[in-house]
């Protein structure tokens, strides 16, 4: 899965139907070698709740399809977690702000 | 999901039976970094009436077939919404022309 | 959905069983941008009865399964379609030699 | 199948519902030419208990939620096993510590 | 389908259940324009009986699950056919050795 931050916001009204309803985010990739944000933002779907700035994870592909928000839509892309804190080599590379 | 502008269409008359009476369009990916188009162009089939020049979200894989239009279909990208507008860090970075 | 170039043919005895009377063939990607042959040949599965040097219109992962000749069988990509024009920018880009 | 080494461990309590229970943890992929670490870490499921600095199996995709642990999972990287040995053109590349 | 040739072999003994049986081996990936080998060596399972130095042609994603051997298991790259010869530009390119 992948780690990203979440940047902005996508609208649309002319959309397929099934779409209705779900809450369209743009987020940035965070590398967790650098912790930076890397490449290009993407458009994903929020089935927890996460707001802007947080740091997220994405699951992706017929995955993403596997949350109660975003069964049998036509998703590639889902926020399913808001990340808390990751830890790599025992070190604490991350630390959600409280 | 990816977002791009559509740009053309492609014609065929010898294809599997099930894709039928769907539209297959041109489209070229956009970076969301600079609203630029990037990358090669690609074909997807329209599930929402897209015109040329209109700025639309697309999704793929099996999640592609999540449609009304493309259920079942042997599709692997659709276009699934067309944008109003996208805002990144508090900033309108497209608006659709009314 | 990829636009790619008929451009050999490969032969298996030895193989899953599901395979059996499926045509496999050898395709090279074309860049819609320039319409030139890009990128390494792969192999695909034919749904439509292609022949070799003809444009073609490729259907990846678990949607390359659903065609009649295609259904549950182990392959990622299929021919779906057999072009017969192309249009960009309202330039006719590919026309099908007649 | 991708082999990657355990790096690190992520914790989120704001997630989806179906993640409730299930491990998280970043590892870094290994290239099998030089059995060096390659490229940024990433998330995935833990679905056989692997411990920090094994090297594992990665599964992806649809194919990730084919265990006993993941079955319809939002999750798209599953660890799916724990490597004993690698041997690559005779020779034993990789040998787990005993 | 991608086009590799058998390198080696992987062994597992802590391993998700549904991987019992499988026989799990290393190929390198060959590229159809030059037939040598390219890119890092992956794993993946055998459905054939693929001997070591055989060339075979892999399928991925959730199709590799569409064989009697993988139907239902947590694999993403399976070997689904043993080559015997392959033709590009009507010029043998590869012939397996009788």
């Amino acid at each position: 899965m992948q780690i990203a931050r979440v940047k902005g916001t996508v609208v649309s009204t002319n959309k397929a139907e099934k779409l209705m309803g779900l809450k369209l985010l743009v987020v940035k990739p965070i590398d967790l070698e650098t912790m930076e944000e890397k490449g290009s933002p993407i458009v994903v779907v929020d089935a927890v709740g996460a707001g802007e700035g947080e740091v997220v994870m994405l699951v992706g592909g017929s995955s993403s399809r596997q949350t109660a928000a975003t069964e049998n839509k036509p998703v590639d892309q889902s926020i399913v977690a808001i990340i808390d804190h990751i830890d790599i080599d025992n070190k604490r590379v991350f630390q959600k702000f409280q």
